[in-house]
């Protein structure tokens, strides 16, 4: 496993004027600002990088560490951009976007899952959801070496650029009319948004899509896991392709 | 949580006699015969309850009690009989076998996936696969309570008496030549059996098995976490069933 974290003001200047791979700055809310801190927020702006002021408490794991009340947390990959994916041909591909989902080892699996079933990219949020850690490397089983996965600052930004460059977008809400299985992924770029486990796909994101779509479910008992959820429709995109190129 | 073993020689004794039930007792390799716990293998094979002999080490996370060399692991939930099962009518339903799968985590969301689906029941076996533990209850989110979890010692046994009994064997292969979705799931009682994540389905099991059917692969990356894989197959079955009711 890459390590996942550089401490201490230098070190995380230098990483920001790097091209290494930033999933967040944490900086304690005790520090007082000073010219190496100021350039740090600065550099981080202008790469996309987000940062957040967090109490002492967050740095304990770290107690070790000469951190100086900074770190970045270090990803594993490189993300791919939206724009140059974008820039290259698609026909009739599919893409995931997540939209909330916390933990690292769903995230893992819906990696492998998207790996297996032919998925071009998964675009997920630099906020609100979790990035590429270690834990995600690991229960991907490697499927992260296998699949472009982009980082966007702005879902709502992406699915728009998304629309624009003919994608169709399809939500996924457990108070939907239509089952997914109804739609036919076969003739189009589609892009499915899966949702928090608890919140589902967000309500600014629910009136861009084309469709939203529910896994309809054969019991009161409506609590799918995420990765689980993902399965049921992405190999169901997968059935309907392999039948269509038979017929 | 339910509190998830009991320790102590009279301990045990005491709930191989009751109703409570049992995953398995360890019993120290270095611990010396006695009449009690002659008692305590006698009254376990009697009641269908495993015992494994263990290194000193595995007592290791239990040495604050006063285990003396014994320990039962409770299953936070009664487990159901195969024979009372079968002998309840069943038209057109579909049971989910688990035939190595080692990690809680997967088992929970199994145990999830399968209450959201209708599934009938679960069956696995007392020996190489993870039993219901409070991490399973946990992952499972409460869905341990809404379906029958069937624990036997022989899954072959098991998988004879449901096709004695006019029950369907699906086993999944990652060599199989067809795909899930081309089996009619409608017009059969059918149990799928999915095997560990790395060995797949027993030879023993292939052999009985009616239908052996594989998830159709993208890329050359072949590695789907068996909880995804379940859901997959799972969810054809419903849109299957569901699509049936339409017509």
């Amino acid at each position: 496993m890459t390590q996942d974290f550089i401490f201490g003001k230098n070190s995380v200047l230098e990483a920001l004027s790097s091209d290494r791979e930033i999933n967040k700055i944490l900086i304690s809310k005790s520090l007082h600002n000073d010219v190496k801190l100021s350039k740090i927020k600065e550099l981080a702006k202008s790469k996309g990088v987000i940062y957040q002021f967090v109490a002492k408490e967050k740095f304990q794991p770290y107690a070790e560490f000469n951190h100086q009340g900074v770190i970045a947390m270090i990803s594993p990959i490189k993300y791919g951009d939206l724009d140059e994916f974008l820039q290259k041909p698609h026909t009739n591909s599919t893409l995931v976007i997540l939209d909330g989902v916390e933990d690292s080892h769903n995230l893992g699996s819906i990696i492998r899952t998207c790996v297996c079933a032919g998925v071009s990219a998964i675009i997920i949020p630099s906020r609100r959801n979790v990035l590429v850690n270690p834990i995600v490397e690991k229960t991907s089983a490697g499927a992260i070496n296998h699949i472009e996965i982009i980082k966007v600052n702005s879902l709502v930004n992406a699915v728009q650029k998304l629309k624009n460059s003919d994608w169709w977008i399809i939500a996924t809400d457990a108070s939907a009319k239509d089952n997914y299985y109804n739609i036919d992924y076969c003739n189009m770029n589609s892009a499915i948004i899966m949702g928090a486990e608890h919140a589902g796909v967000s309500k600014s994101l629910l009136k861009l899509s084309d469709f939203v779509v529910k896994i309809p479910m054969m019991t009161d008992f409506n609590s799918l896991n995420v990765s689980n959820a993902l399965s049921a429709i992405i190999f169901e995109v997968v059935r309907q392709k392999l039948n269509n190129i038979k017929k």
